[in-house]
């Protein structure tokens, strides 16, 4: 009984992720996937901070409850919509278009989503999205790859976060960048601190040929 | 058409729960909880050696790929059982009925399920346990309590992990504990570096007491 109705949730979705490729073309869009803590929000505040003068971009932010991340994203002057999916455990497209609608979309760059802090069911849902972005802290542990393969063989970046505490934590990067390579060969991986702000530059020459390449059509 | 299904599947979930109930009579059930990488393996591998002389214990493994974990745990000599959801984001009672025939019931005071790393779908699912445990890791931020509040309203016992970080992260003990408490008044906090075993003292006194209650019946 399960199964047909979970495809058919699938499909739906894939349905409005059409919509939603529609609605962004020309437009960068980015899903950012990682695990509760791993960084998405930091990550973003720095990216908006560093490139608000190159690109305009906007920001729709999930979560089961709160709207805190959105208010971190909005203090750097950035649009940002919350969607509190209201305990549900990732974003579908339907709500991706539901957020949108409160967006002003005129002349973006770049529509950063944010998905709900999960490494395992936001993966499953195209969100009509130019590509997912994996972020992994390395204090999760160099596994992770493994243990949670299709996020490391769906996304098209990797940042790796949180640099700066290697010294302190058991985690081998050779070994964590092996494993999501055996799963997506050519997989730019770009280990960062964004707390502390460091090992930005490689992520930001990516996103500036990422939106070259979406104008391009 | 989705809710009604999904209705069904706790329903027969909850089912399936008490068939649980029954079969770990005598037995302290424990449902361990956490965002991938939070260390509940390690915090496993600590407490599986330095109680093996006290309680005979047994431990259910859940993961989306790999027996990593199982093989960790059996490295300590207890009995340990992988439950490989392929891809599935919770354990559920059914999974763990199917586990339980692999195990030596016999004589055990303690069953442990580690569930798969997730902060959101795995407290959905009654496994037929006597208390769910979250785990929380300071590199996740303080605001995980407030963001990802159902785990922490339920959970029985909290273990704060990777204390040894906090000189290197934002992380306030306080905030996190008191969004905790809000949820769920007198919830015992354990504040622990599985890693460096320091901070166990207290866990195994809770554990201890759950044994006794359990017996108790």
């Amino acid at each position: 009984m399960q199964i047909p109705v979970v495809r058919n949730v699938l499909e739906a979705n894939e349905k409005l992720a059409q919509v939603v490729r529609e609605r962004v073309r020309g437009i960068l869009t980015l899903n950012l996937i990682s695990s509760p803590g791993a960084g998405k929000t930091t990550l973003l505040e720095r990216t908006l901070t560093d490139l608000s003068g190159e690109f305009k971009m906007a920001v729709i932010e999930g979560d089961l409850q709160t709207d805190n991340d959105a208010r971190r994203v909005a203090a750097t002057g950035v649009q940002a919509v919350q969607i509190d999916t209201d305990g549900g455990c990732h974003l579908d497209s339907k709500l991706v278009l539901q957020a949108m609608d409160h967006l002003d979309m005129e002349g973006l760059d770049i529509l950063f989503i944010e998905n709900v802090g999960n490494l395992v069911c936001p993966t499953e849902f195209d969100l009509g999205e130019d590509a997912k972005v994996g972020i992994l802290s390395v204090t999760e542990g160099d596994d992770k790859p493994e243990k949670y393969p299709l996020l490391f063989n769906l996304a098209k970046a990797l940042v790796l976060n949180k640099v700066d505490l290697l010294p302190y934590v058991n985690f081998d990067v050779e070994r964590a960048v092996t494993f999501a390579r055996r799963l997506n060969k050519d997989l730019p991986v770009f280990q960062v601190s964004c707390t502390k702000g460091e090992g930005l530059k490689d992520w930001y020459t990516w996103l500036r040929a990422q939106v070259k390449l979406k104008k391009a059509g």
